[in-house]
């Protein structure tokens, strides 16, 4: 095996040797062998947000984003009308996946650097009773913002709306708990805070909307209607899974548990983010977002203010050092992103932080002083 | 790892140690090292069919099927008309799909063991001008027959047809020559010829065909248009690639190459069916497909006529034997399936073989006399 960087990314990121070397033995997709190993890991989904009682877990072939769109068009009726608070790229996305289902759509504007405020939503609920689903990010991966799940679903709720919340980038490291917080689906993947690798997303759907939801879906691959009741009658996927990227989800999930479940993740990830946050100022790096709603996952940092400054060849350097950083996604201001989530290597943050330090140096940026 | 058993199935099939160990490292989405990988492995599947001056290669995350439903979408106007002949499982898949995203769909009905013809083809297009696509499975997984791809082709590109062929199950050991053998879009995947793990799927798709289909698409997740621009414009993958996947198709790639190519993974796969129905049949068990329309990928084997036969008991007996069988797909008569395809350890076909013969004789099954 190379030697591989560490990915301070959103995902793909760095997974245990364990749960890489889960990959190492082929499975027959019709197998009992197999097959138990994908109802073991729809149960212990369906577990992380205590949501046995009332959900399903049905897991999806491709990325987290074929699974958002899954769940968007088997969830939401052809005749739906869902209501997306944009504050980032990946409810821009939403958005874009709502238009292109044909699926009416209602947007509500913030910026980039703000939550999706709950008492907007229930205006706009309240302004058109034709909405029937509201669609929220929970984690906007594009910058890290933390928007108010509890509050928008209490919203939801109360005016007796569908939500469907993409979950992608806080599954299994935040804490959502379906017996307190009404959610109709929620959305992750295998490749973010539950280590996996990436290759398939599930969705999280309560049982009665999932039963209602024959036929809306626009699509044979990602209708989940269609996958949750095959699986049911077979055991089997629909299609030919991931088998060893389901293996590697497993193995991630066992030692996942075995690590204290997401009270032990969502600490770990918090110590990675306040680590990075105060070890980046330290070398005069600020972060985008006020700490109030950063979440612990990604961080998002303003650029040094210096014209030398060039994010490929920062990249490079900090590379050429072990880690691997993943761009900024804004439009209106240089940054760059770090991800808190992963196997980091024995010398976790402050070896990122160090290697971004040293890098720095090594070009020659400043314009950092004035951050610090 | 756990000692796992040889897959004689139609995929996922058993791979090579060496690449199962390209799993190993994990890869940022975004860093050049991997969008090399992309890259490279574009172009050798592209030389495959000797397509690398007229077609283009657009990689997807997901299975088989989300790439052929990607391919209709993205290939057939909205109001195209897509004439699918039928004679086994996966044809009806691609009829479905016309259906459920809205295309015009025309079929013919052939029997599960008889293939497709071209005549019958040329007479349907000529009755109905309206037709504008033809889409053909190559390899029908579910029977393991044969189609007259050349043939097919040429009558569809003398009526002035666009061409779809489902190539799942032959591309990279039978041979396709885009240079003689006219086609739009031709789909396969990673898991099966080529033996790398299941988790992506490719279409070849002709450069001005897929030049003119930006919008035709109605997903987000499976525009194939969307999916060329963007990795054209970024080298990227547009959502979160299967990255370990992506390396195992590379390194299956690699080895695929140093073994001589489409003429050796041909050859050594006839040879495995060759083998596979002499031995089969000194144990009393006849093919359901007559020799000449049978494809070297994967046999459909008649059941003994034994009332005591069980596949499941017959599966389990030949499982702790070190093997895995596949169940049949047809309606009428009871058979199961054995793939060709994959490393199927030191003893070959012929520990297969012996395998399943241990198996019946354990079960005590008679009924199969008649058939040797």
């Amino acid at each position: 095996m190379e030697h591989s960087p560490y990915l301070l990314t959103p995902g793909p990121l760095s997974t245990s040797a364990r749960t890489r070397h889960s990959m190492l033995r082929d499975w027959g997709s019709w197998d009992a062998d197999f097959n138990q190993i994908t109802e073991r890991l729809r149960g212990r989904l369906l577990a992380i947000v205590n949501g046995s009682a009332t959900h399903e877990c049905v897991p999806l072939q491709g990325s987290g984003t074929f699974a958002v769109e899954a769940a968007i068009g088997t969830i939401v009726p052809r005749d739906g009308h869902v209501l997306v608070p944009l504050n980032g790229a990946y409810c821009q996305r939403i958005a874009r996946i709502c238009k292109v289902l044909g699926r009416r759509l209602t947007t509500i504007e913030f910026a980039e650097d703000a939550p999706v405020l709950a008492a907007a939503v229930d205006r706009a609920l309240a302004a058109d009773p034709s909405i029937t689903h509201v669609a929220l990010v929970h984690c906007e991966t594009s910058t890290g913002i933390l928007n108010p799940l509890q509050a928008i679903a209490d919203v939801a709720r109360a005016r007796g709306k569908g939500l469907i919340v993409d979950a992608m980038s806080s599954f299994g490291a935040l804490e959502i708990d379906a017996r307190t917080t009404a959610f109709d689906a929620l959305i992750a993947a295998s490749g973010k805070c539950l280590e996996g690798v990436p290759g398939m997303g599930f969705v999280l759907v309560e049982r009665g909307v999932l039963s209602r939801s024959e036929g809306n879906s626009p699509s044979v691959a990602l209708d989940l209607y269609d996958q949750w009741t095959y699986m049911n009658r077979t055991t089997q996927w629909r299609f030919t899974p991931p088998t060893h990227v389901v293996a590697a989800l497993d193995a991630a999930l066992t030692q996942y548990l075995e690590e204290g479940g997401l009270a032990a993740r969502g600490a770990a990830y918090a110590k990675n983010c306040a680590q990075l946050v105060a070890g980046m100022a330290a070398i005069g790096l600020r972060p985008f977002l006020p700490a109030p709603i950063q979440a612990p996952i990604i961080v998002t940092f303003l650029a040094p203010e210096d014209r030398r400054y060039d994010f490929k060849a920062f990249y490079n350097a900090v590379k050429a050092r072990g880690y691997i950083l993943y761009p900024g996604k804004l439009t209106t201001r240089e940054t760059f992103r770090v991800g808190c989530m992963g196997q980091l290597g024995p010398r976790g943050i402050s070896g990122a932080v160090a290697a971004v330090g040293e890098a720095l140096d090594e070009l020659g940026i400043k314009g950092r002083e004035a951050l610090a």
